[in-house]
């Protein structure tokens, strides 16, 4: 299992470089636990994986990316951290372990959520090995994707839909900005900073708008079919919090049929790019095949 | 009065001009509407017109610092909602008004703090009348001031200390971060935009340090001596919250003394500084003379 390999390898590398961007011992004792505690909660680190593989399909080392991959996890913690909070979607467990501010009180949980934003700045802009150019354009696409036409239009959206019964379209459009967003960040960033052309990086941005979906359509199908220990949290939550879904809209086999679909059209586009995607195409099956 | 000519001018810009900046009809109705309600909320605008007022005390121009100057004001903004929610200060008014979460819930105003603070890094990105080198420059200044060495910080052992007994040290340690970093930040932006050399920088900020403390001096001085209506929150509630202020430790008449003292010592760095300085001496007296 080459991809495993190359998944284990860069979540290694990030988990490493994460942990010692964020940490300082002037820092703030529970301030920085509950950082640290968010930083430490595991995950599939699927985001700088892929910008790390973008890198690697355009002959680029790792290392040049390593800070803006990590600084793009800082940013997706720091989103998990404040969505799970009582007023937003009021979760207490997250991957099988208690949620920041069950843990370190809502105070923190928002302080230590605003710090990993502002900090994922400070990642990009301290990193070295870029250029200014390059920092300027990361750092831009990063807040367009992050800021209130991106992820927190997708969680407003979202927050404002409870209880409501969403079309297809609504569904698509909140999934987009919430998770969507992020993602195509993370694919156009190693783009730009291998140095992709404009062409390839209309061809990575097609990609990875079909991956988000098929991540969205997964994740979905794995609330009704999925193992609670494995996921990490109760299976049928969706259900039960009254959510529109793939499932609920299509039929389970209806949103399996879908996800194959946008994983077709994610390989379609990377074929277009006159590069070994061999790695890209296996996170496209990583996406279907996952178990949490 | 030039002073108040100056502020005058330099507000109506910095208001209007970020309301251009945070406005798109793309961002979703509630959002943009708690985002819109604390723009509008007002405020003294002090930090970028400071900003600006550095920025012509160099001889330039202040468009070149007005996008600068809006995203500190963003950030700025995104700290207030924070601080005033439930789980933090609770309060349910701020300059007379309903504070952001009594008006839109938790929730929304979670999320137009997140995003005010997204955007705050978009405004300097977007920013066509600076460079690269410059961008990068002053962000990476923002997002060390604003982040968990900073501003956060200072306002997660705000929260720590709270019904402690500080020591004059402590208290200090505090207000240097949480308000005084975003001030000297808007200092040295705007030095670093006017190509101020290191060791104007070193004055500025020393500056700007003073000033920082100053500004705290007084608003503990005016939670004493204020008037409710002017202040837009309820006279003595510092020392109802059993707070820990300037004039608790060194008596009413002490913290005046003090306040003379650091608005002299702001003077005296000024003196250093080879250029025409008299608006940022005014700005330091206004410090002292405001009553809110």
């Amino acid at each position: 299992m080459l991809l495993d390999a190359f998944i284990a390898d860069k979540k290694k590398l990030v988990e490493q470089r994460l942990k010692q961007l964020a940490s300082s011992s002037s820092i703030p004792e529970t301030l920085g636990k509950a950082i640290m505690y968010s930083i430490d909660a595991g995950g599939k680190r699927l985001r700088p994986v892929l910008l790390l593989a973008v890198m690697e399909t355009f002959g680029c080392k790792s290392e040049k990316g390593l800070d803006t991959a990590c600084a793009i996890e800082a940013l997706h913690t720091y989103s998990l951290i404040h969505d799970d909070l009582p007023s937003m979607d009021n979760d207490d467990y997250r991957r099988g372990k208690l949620t920041n501010h069950k843990v370190f009180g809502e105070a923190f949980a928002i302080l230590a959520g605003d710090a990993l934003l502002t900090m994922s700045f400070s990642f990009i802009m301290d990193d070295s090995s870029l250029t200014s150019d390059e920092k300027v354009k990361v750092a831009a696409l990063l807040s367009k994707s992050a800021g209130p036409l991106g992820m927190v239009a997708g969680q407003a959206e979202d927050m404002e839909a409870e209880g409501a019964e969403l079309t297809a379209d609504q569904l698509q459009s909140i999934h987009e900005k919430k998770t969507g967003q992020l993602l195509q960040c993370s694919v156009l960033a190693g783009g730009i900073l291998s140095g992709a052309s404009d062409q390839e990086l209309k061809h990575l941005k097609a990609y990875a708008h079909a991956i988000g979906i098929a991540f969205q359509i997964k994740d979905d199908i794995l609330d009704v079919t999925g193992d609670e220990a494995t996921i990490g949290k109760p299976v049928g939550s969706d259900e039960a919090n009254n959510k529109t879904t793939y499932p609920k809209l299509f039929g389970l086999e209806g949103a399996k049929k879908e996800l194959t679909r946008y994983i077709g059209l994610a390989k379609k586009e990377l074929s277009e790019i006159g590069h070994d995607t061999r790695v890209l195409e296996q996170l496209a099956d990583y996406i279907i095949a996952r178990n949490h």
